[in-house]
């Protein structure tokens, strides 16, 4: 049954990434393997280093390059795209001092959004949904903050990042500001990337509603189906997310200055907005099932009973034709001149009796 | 199908409005933008300064006929109509000393309620709900609280404050009350302002109730749907409400003295009471489900049920008129002379005693 | 349908009571307006004054007869009947000090059962249920403890608090505690007269059962949504009560002693079990929601089995009989002399198959 | 219709003799009232005292026996089995300093599970299930633990302390510890004492499940409700022991030692496992009744689907005979010779063709 | 019903195992009874000691060999395979000062995943699944951490632990790490394991997904129902698990350092994401019960419509024909030389216009 088949695109099984890449049990913690599939050509090292009055911004090739920028007072972002390359990864692990359990979490990119501390950075973990092939999928993005330095990493090419970039160049507010609000608005534009996500949510369910009221078919509860289980691949992915806000906000300088946290609240604002909007559309989602399975009973009903009325109007009728169809030798109803309307007259009679009946009772 | 299309008002998609509003992810944080929709012609600001004795209530042009009341000992509750005017709210920010954030959520009206503590002044956001064109819409007003100040900004004329505008007026207690008490106030009159909300939500259930028991149609159904809708919608402003007080009650001073803290634990037993309420309407409106759909069934069942009892009724006494209208030709009963009533007297035994068995089961 | 409607009486809704009395949004907090409805003919006022050893009892006019009361050292109760008297309740507020906000909650009889602290006394609201005119109808009792008064509310005559009453004329040990000990045992007659409710609920829940084993109705769904309704507007009544006995007991001295303390905590004990009685009648109720339903449709299936296998069997017969019906000039079976008795045999036959198949199906 | 009443045996409704027993509303705190029912017909008092070298086991008559017990330095444990005589329980109270609240629990024996803390006793009250009378009834079990005694109260002459006796008797740890440790044996044969009752209930549910798949009747339903019901009933046992277990645990010496601690955590840990069990069991029985609904509807399906298609098949073959039954005077085909033949071949091709499809439809 | 027996294999019943092997109500704490059933043949004794530069790897016979490894200031980890040895089991409590309650805990193989702390050392119970003759069933992994040892209990041969074995052999940073950070090893390998069992379940899942769009059948329902079971036990062993490693990072020196609690923060981690997976494998196992319901009904439907259409068309041609079977000797129809064509046109416009009437109202 292909064509069924065809039909009903689910989206992948929420987890089911995750299950296949986890990593091996017992494994060391802290090794190192690349994903098992390569997203990108080659590797590449977006570095831009800004002050209030300065801005630099270039792809570099290794991590020595990077060594001056770390030095620096400036604020730096290092954009890693791709993460197939363990060496550049190591590298850039000794050379920024980052935890290499945290390095481990950044290759095994199945993570749930966290936020780990250590001694002087921050790891976060988020996630980025997009629609890829007609089902909805989960990147995930990996911050480093460090005194000056913000680290992000990133599997594919695509980001929800150029605004920030654009707004870099621009040389606004983020130029003067320290490298914890670099990771705010970078954090900010992550957060902000599932409103457009939950607007096509929002299309689907009404489209479905619509489709619920002018003619449910099979394809509509499949549809119902998908929604819920992509609600709760967003679910998985928005939840989470609220704890690594709420985590944020709570470090203490040097990491987070008190100028920052007030931005983090607003952002995290916008997570529990996110969080809301996805609660309400599961139990849309709910109610459009109810309403599903109610419209097509009420749908079969009004089959069976039109079509059952029919039937028991031509029952009687059949049985009085039955009656002098026999052929009993003295049958006097037979021979008389006006039998044969007379007959014709009860069935009328009682075709329109019944009719009235079901009329009265509603059922026509 | 327009004429069901036509049927079916359930009211905007919860959140909708929120994400078709939301500002582009990426952009900078404080970035003033004027909503996509201008509600009123103009922006008005109306302003109510008072003391204990002292009354001057005007409607002003400029930010700059502002400031003397800014700096003045009184109570000053300066309201503002529309909000596409971003330079004048531009302009109030820097007199008043409102926090940029601040200012852009009352420009972005599809906030949650929540409040936000800055170190000279509060912002609330607050939810109005009303029902327009038949769908159930909800407004955003922004309050800010400073030493002396209640700011509250509106996008339409309609406003729930005109019962607190006569009560200044009038002259009692609010009067010789400092700014947290006229921000209770106003927040008091929001609040309560949803119990006309529910009393209509308790007016429909009561209609569906009533609907269901007397003749439950498809229509039914949908509404119940509606309902459940609109209910999510209701509930997504009732619940932050209430963190929004009990954050407004913790207040210390000088923003929020300790002889306002009282009535504000009573609004909030009030938000409480909403709250309560919806929740309470959400039950009994997943009950009236239940109810739906059983008596959908029932009816059904009512009907394939006389329906069955007919047709079985026939079928037995066709076979027999069957029976004698074979024609083999040597049928002894044919000839008889009272085969005929014979026959009818056996059908009609058939058919009692079919009635007495379908009575005594109950199926009639 | 005037019998259906006067069948299914759900009782009012929860909450509407509430919203058609709730205060008008925007008027001025401790307004003293008269409930809507007068409910007793006159205003009384009952005092009981005693100590150890003293005992007065008697019914008082006005507000200046219970000074004396006041400024003694014994404990007084004064308990007041009828609400409408708002200058006597403004008279009762001066001279006992109690807060205007809790005066008007008194008045808006439709409060969640609350605790409310002042400087010098407590304001407690606490719901009585009783069942009049068919439907579970809820009233409000407001308590007010300070240093040796306690003052009752009650929109009615019927009370709770006869037996109080008795023990205090009977002189035991209540006589000889302190005020607070008379709270508590007011409080407590309310908690434990929520048992009988329960006990009619248990009663009303027992006969539904039996009625879903022997003969379900449509009228037995009804009240299954009737008591699922009740049950909503109990819990309402119930759950906020058991946070207004864990703030009660926690009350430091001098208003609530270390002696009373224990006393309260068993009271909250009866009001955990109250609430734990009404969960598990709730979920009782959805469980026979879910028998129900099964049933009717266990019986629907039953009438449709018995009546389709009748016609199941007749169908093949009448095909038989029409077949010897037909006309056709040759049709050698029809000249043979036993051919009508073995078409007899042959549907005979027929129907002994299908009797055979459908027993074997376990369809009989 | 007895035969269905007896079919279904629910068990008691949970509470329901919590109801009937419970104390009137207003009579006063510490009131002591036997039970209504005796259970046992002679209060009888056990006592077992022992040292870590001596061992004194005898049945007393009066309170005064025990008054050297008490004042001893070893362990004294004092079972009291039957409640009605109130004179004896007030002497123990009296001569051991319970609380008179504590007395009027152990007389109303319809407690949730709780813990109170008195100067310088504790009171527990813990649940006992029995099957009796293929009812799942509650017992209740108090227990006081004072410093050197423990006193415990029981309704009826079965409990399940007798392996604690039998450890007392062999002289193993529980001889050389405190009183405290009694109370946490005893305690602990009553927690472990629901194990088998747990597997009752998992044999229930087993069987239940093999009704499921063999051949679910309407009983199979009943039997569905009458296990959740009793479920009910345990998880209202359940839930509160284990709070009291926590905070039994929590209470400091000299009540309880520290060494102790450890044990009633490990007690903990099984009144938790049961817990587990008792919610994983509900989640079960939820699961079963979705299968049962989803049998029962597709039994019904595949009779309705193999009936309708026999009527069906044969419904077009009437048809065709009705045809030629016809009576008019020019019907060429009625005097063909091979007319009778042909309509049988063309029955049997309709009746063919209708196999084919309904089989290639899959509906046979 | 043999066949039908067979099909279903719904896994042994969550808990049931805890039941029958649960200790007998009231023995004393502390006993050591060996499990019912001997899984291994002879109790084996695996023991590794290990320092930076060391490796002691060997199996050893009785207690007093392992005494040199306890003395010495390597890390050792003592393996042992098989329970019913109970003295071996008494001389390691003795020999490494095991509380004699967790010692109980190790051979009732039937715990809940939990943390014991005792004065000098740790005691973890954790689960481990494994799909053994087509069930899920659980095994208890026991662990101690003492200062400088691990040791670990484990009822069977296989276990989960051969990664980090293949670690420490290969002398990478397990070597140099304490006791702390083997025991974080060993739990480390146990929750990982539990990703290949959620696999198989992402498996089931997706394969009952494909089936239900397939063909559903009752063997369907049948695998949802198993699915959700095994989602309990699944459930059941996963959720205390994160308790377990909660308090696990909380423990203080000397038993875990501080190096250690980032590992064991990861480590929770997966724990968390594991639970999150399993709720959401629950959410959807629930979403295809709605799914599998709709599409049985769907089909039902779908039979009942088709065959009630058929019949539906020829009731009225046979009524037309029964008419004109009719013997009436006058009916002038019957004489006429197109009387038969005509009723053959009668009857092809009734059958047309009947198909017309269905499809246009979308029945066909």
């Amino acid at each position: 049954m292909s064509r069924r088949g065809k039909r009903l695109r689910l989206g992948s099984l929420p987890g089911r990434s995750l299950l296949s890449r986890a990593k091996r049990p017992g494994t060391a913690p802290g090794t190192l393997e690349p994903p098992p599939e390569r997203r990108v050509e080659e590797v590449a090292i977006q570095v831009m280093d800004f002050g209030a009055e300065t801005l630099d911004e270039k792809t570099v090739e290794g991590v020595e390059e990077l060594l001056p920028y770390r030095d620096s007072d400036s604020v730096t972002w290092i954009h890693v795209v791709g993460l197939h390359d363990v060496e550049l990864l190591r590298g850039l692990g000794e050379a920024f001092g980052l935890h290499p359990l945290a390095l481990e979490d950044v290759l095994h990119t199945v993570q749930r959004p966290k936020l780990d501390v250590y001694e002087d950075h921050l790891f976060l973990v988020l996630k980025r949904l997009e629609v890829r092939e007609e089902e909805l999928q989960s990147d995930q993005v990996s911050l480093f903050l460090t005194r000056g330095c913000v680290l992000t990493f990133h599997e594919t090419k695509g980001d929800d990042f150029d605004a920030v970039r654009e707004r870099i160049r621009k040389g606004n507010r983020i130029r003067s500001s320290g490298a914890d609000y670099l990771a705010y608005a970078l954090v900010d534009a992550l957060v902000d990337a599932f409103f457009p996500i939950l607007e096509r949510f929002g299309e689907r369910i009404e489209a479905l509603e619509d489709e619920l009221i002018e003619e449910p078919t099979e394809e509509t509860l499949e549809r119902i189906h998908g929604i819920r289980r992509d609600l709760l691949t967003l679910r998985r992915s928005v939840w989470p997310q609220r704890e690594v806000l709420t985590a944020f906000e709570r470090q203490e300088p040097p990491l987070v200055r008190e100028s920052t946290r007030v931005y983090l609240r607003d952002c995290y604002d916008h997570a529990v907005q996110i969080l809301d909007l996805t609660e309400t559309y599961r139990d849309l989602a709910t109610g459009m099932l109810d309403v599903y399975l109610s419209r097509v009973s009420n749908r079969m009903n009004e089959v069976m009973k039109v079509l059952t009325v029919m039937a028991s109007l031509f029952i009687p009728l059949t049985f009085i034709a039955g009656v002098y169809g026999m052929n009993f030798q003295h049958m006097p109803e037979l021979g008389l001149e006006w039998g044969y309307p007379a007959v014709w007259g009860l069935m009328i009679a009682v075709a329109a009796g019944l009719l009235w009946f079901f009329k009265r009772k509603g059922w026509l």
